[in-house]
């Protein structure tokens, strides 16, 4: 069994509508040793593809993306998110839905921070039907950088926004991949991780 | 003169209003090198501290606490930022008033993840009135935990908020502490920290 899945069976809370909480690690209160592994992975995973900038969204992907842009040597970029559209001419901006919280938001970075020399590594806490990662992407393409990969936290795969994403061709390393739940809110995990 | 005062004066970008624009390296692009510097240096002060938690408020803080947190080996805990006020138990909550955006936020932490057994080590990257600040001491506080100290990445000593928190007891550690700006925009700090 893979570390982040034994890390959400021991200490994972599930609530209805299939939401997993990890607040007690992952968002709110962070494990930042647990951290360093999980930069560790992802390291082993995309460490030789010359990565110029670990970027994620705020706020919850943070902490992850800071560890990771650590390990990598690299500096972090994280979009900052709005509740309206501002009309600005240096920034690069994108649109994301939250399903969760039924709100559009714009998210940016300053053309300033992300170039077309870039080759980012785009790190998320959690990836299900995919909204903030298509913003993130919209953002990097953009700025006319290239994409070196993609890690996530927590998939859930019985969504469709990673197959969406692999089908348009991108890698995207998750470091537990949930399949499922049963009427008991136990979670099945995939067999194999779908890279 | 500090290494932050160092870091500011390099790249750091003064914009109408007083506003010290750090997006390079502190928030929205973050030099982690740089981040691991700044958490040596408040180790130094408050490694003695029995330090239990690491604690700030999402989102620009989070970055510079979670290397924090790394540095002390304690978990790091971020209070949710919310435009509304949600009527839960679970929580403690304070109120918030953004003096940038004109707005009243929530900001609140579960009662799970903060207890009276908890000595807290809180980390923001800006103080000026010092609101946010207050908001978290009083998160803090209505969990009946302990404050061990408070560090600061950047404190504007011209406005009021470290002044009053000192006054009511706080030890407060800021890297950088800008005392003012002459009319051509240049930057003047405190000769000697105040703490």
């Amino acid at each position: 069994m893979r570390e982040m899945e034994k890390k959400i069976l021991e200490e994972g809370r599930i609530l209805p509508g299939n939401i997993v909480l990890v607040d007690s690690f992952l968002n709110q209160q962070v494990d930042v040793n647990f951290l360093q592994k999980m930069a560790d992975e992802w390291y082993a995973y995309f460490g030789d593809r010359k990565v110029t900038k670990v970027m994620t969204v705020e706020a919850s992907g943070i902490s992850v993306a800071t560890i990771v842009a650590m390990r990598f040597g690299v500096p972090l970029l994280f979009a900052k998110k709005y509740e309206s559209y501002n009309l600005t001419g240096d920034r690069h901006q994108a649109t994301v839905y939250s399903y969760t919280k039924g709100k559009t938001y714009t998210i940016s970075i300053s053309r300033r921070l992300l170039t077309s020399e870039d080759h980012v590594l785009i790190i998320d806490d959690f990836l299900a039907k995919g909204s903030a990662l298509n913003g993130l992407i919209d953002l990097v393409k953009s700025a006319g950088a290239t994409i070196a990969g993609i890690g996530i936290a927590i998939e859930k795969t019985f969504q469709s926004g990673g197959h969406e994403l692999r089908q348009r061709g991108y890698e995207i390393y998750s470091l537990a991949q949930i399949s499922g739940f049963d009427e008991d809110n136990h979670i099945f995990f995939e067999p194999e991780p779908i890279i």
